[in-house]
């Protein structure tokens, strides 16, 4: 595949469009906006990104070089020889010199507060700007095939842990299952589908969610629990694939349901979730796309609000370099096709547990497309 | 295990000492001054952590409630009901009210600007404080055992990479090596690597280096290309622990070497890295340990410099909840009982190849102890 590129012209426009003479962001490995503008994978040590006069220049920190050359989809790096050791706000304005820049610079609002002051006091005006989070919720061939790639190991986690859980059973240990021989929980459960996404090429990055039971309530649930027979079980995987773009995709299973609670819940979700992708299109309304979402939930007999019961957080998110960007599902964006948006609604009760259905989908003009398929199984497949 | 937890003394000892009535940071998860202060894991998205009149408060982001008050080590998290959408700036702003705070705030020096601004605007001077980074030098216990078990994980996945090499063979195929009849790249033998330490609870967010023949000379090499006999293959392995507590292992392997300039690398390396460990003491100088290494290095006939052919990088560095933070070696530091370091030098020949080896190691009054011992094969083992 190709590996997806930044362009600069929108950051030449924005440049234009408020009369400053550059752009500047500094930050580390873990800042999605300077990955985006960089293509860098870089170190957790701060580096500078710069644009002025037209060029792209990453300041790469000392040890770095090649690795920036390699990744970096700008124009110049910037490696100074001298080991004397300047701040990247500091190396910015080495840059912005060499360049005979003045006046106002452009920089993100969680541009470094040191930063910030090094740049002032080198006579730059500051003025923040939003532009790269603009420009980044459309996403380019490169990038949708970049998310799909994310998204088919986020399918290979969920299929491990359908397998695994298929094969478990509950002979001799009350309703816990085990597995091969040990005793099932959400760790365990989590780590074969960590292996699987790292398998794929993927990193798990502390993402991945397996909750069982009343632990399914807690949407970020990490810990170590039993997972039995007759619960329901929530794996929730967003691997990042080696372009840096997310996966998204989240099932709920329940191994020997006797129905009831878990049931209803899991179509209740199923067909709410069904009822936001219909309502995925060029120009929609993002909070219609939540409204609706909830409207079927709550049409199933089931709350819709942020306490702790029923429908408890928003339908969905966009998905990018970072696992969750713009837009929001509500908010008051008018959906773009190209946008790529993991719709994931769920409905939660403290005694019973949790469902939670999620995929990965682009808006076109018309409607949506999946990024990969996943089937929507309430009981695991072998 | 016990979880390393964060006693704020220190920052009330700052806050007096500086005549200050808070202090306050605002990041995301992967904000390592945040992660050791919280202890919480959190989302990608910003959230404020302030300390004032003896309190630490979380100010937890909507839907991470829960998750926060499992995991958070200080006194209260605050999760406003209402969902206008403040600024984690304007989060803090709100607590340091509510506590009738004005004056001075401490903050880190990577402190957003944002939320730097929004403190300023409500009527707060900043000064900024590196305490929390010299808070992290020193490991208390609880500390030193989260990275012994990030180690034990760096162990099994170094023990996949040998046991993978030793069973790789060249049959048939020129001397590009062969495992389970697939060739081996950098890339399959990563992904082992990386299934290893997700199988141990750790994660290796990005970070697995293996790298082959002249790939070797980058220290971060993260491509493909065929793994063959004769040839050095660098395994640099840093993953992260459950408690966030990074591992730090590399070795060099060869198979089928037939001696020369890789034999003499490594020797050298292995010898470089044992005259680097033999000056670690409390007290001794930072400096002192690296030039101890080069010297060791230079001995056998390596260039020690800067350029691209030699030891090209620094002894080592200290390791904690980032994979690299303070004290750098070489730097102006004296070592402290209870610092944690990897040593890790190495040397390169573009046109032979590279060999590094590193090890973690806390220092001790009169030396220092392995977080783990792990054996120097030139030779991968069965």
């Amino acid at each position: 595949m190709v590996a997806p590129e930044t362009t600069f012209a929108f950051l030449y426009d924005e440049l234009e469009a408020r009369d400053a003479t550059g752009f500047v962001h500094v930050g580390g490995r873990f800042d999605d906006t300077l990955r985006y503008l960089t293509r860098f994978s870089g170190p957790e040590e701060r580096y500078a990104f710069v644009f002025v006069g037209g060029d792209a220049v990453l300041c790469a920190p000392s040890g770095f070089e090649r690795q920036a050359k390699r990744e970096f989809a700008g124009d110049y790096v910037y490696t100074p020889d001298d080991l004397r050791a300047d701040t990247p706000g500091g190396r910015a304005v080495e840059v912005l010199e060499a360049y005979d820049a003045d006046g106002t610079l452009l920089v993100p609002q969680a541009v470094p507060h040191d930063a910030a002051v090094r740049l002032e006091r080198a006579g730059f005006a500051l003025e923040s700007t939003d532009v790269v989070a603009r420009e980044r919720v459309v996403k380019d061939p490169e990038e949708i095939e970049a998310l799909r790639k994310a998204q088919a190991a986020a399918a290979a986690g969920m299929r491990r842990a359908e397998t695994v859980l298929a094969a478990a059973d509950a002979r001799g240990d009350g309703d816990a299952l085990r597995f091969e021989g040990e005793r099932l929980t959400t760790t365990s459960l989590r780590r074969e589908v960590d292996a699987a996404l790292v398998q794929e090429g993927a990193t798990p990055r502390e993402n991945t969610v397996v909750a069982a039971g009343g632990a399914c309530t807690d949407r970020h649930f990490r810990g170590d629990v039993p997972v039995r027979s007759g619960e329901t079980v929530v794996v929730d995987v967003s691997p990042r694939g080696p372009h840096g773009y997310h996966g998204a995709l989240t099932r709920t299973f329940v191994v020997d349901s006797e129905g009831g609670w878990e049931r209803r819940a899991f179509l209740a979700v199923e067909s709410a979730q069904q009822a936001g992708l219909d309502e995925l299109a060029g120009g929609a309304d993002a909070s219609l796309v939540h409204e609706e979402t909830a409207a079927e939930i709550g049409a199933y007999g089931f709350p819709a609000g942020y306490g702790d019961t029923g429908f408890t957080h928003g339908a969905g998110y966009g998905v990018g370099v970072s696992r969750r960007e713009n837009p929001r599902l509500p908010s008051d964006a008018r959906l773009e096709p190209g946008t790529v948006l993991a719709v994931e609604p769920g409905v939660y009760d403290p005694a019973e547990g949790g469902v939670r259905l999620g995929d990965l989908v682009v808006v076109t003009d018309e409607g949506f497309e999946y990024l990969r398929e996943y089937p929507r199984e309430f009981t695991p497949r072998a």
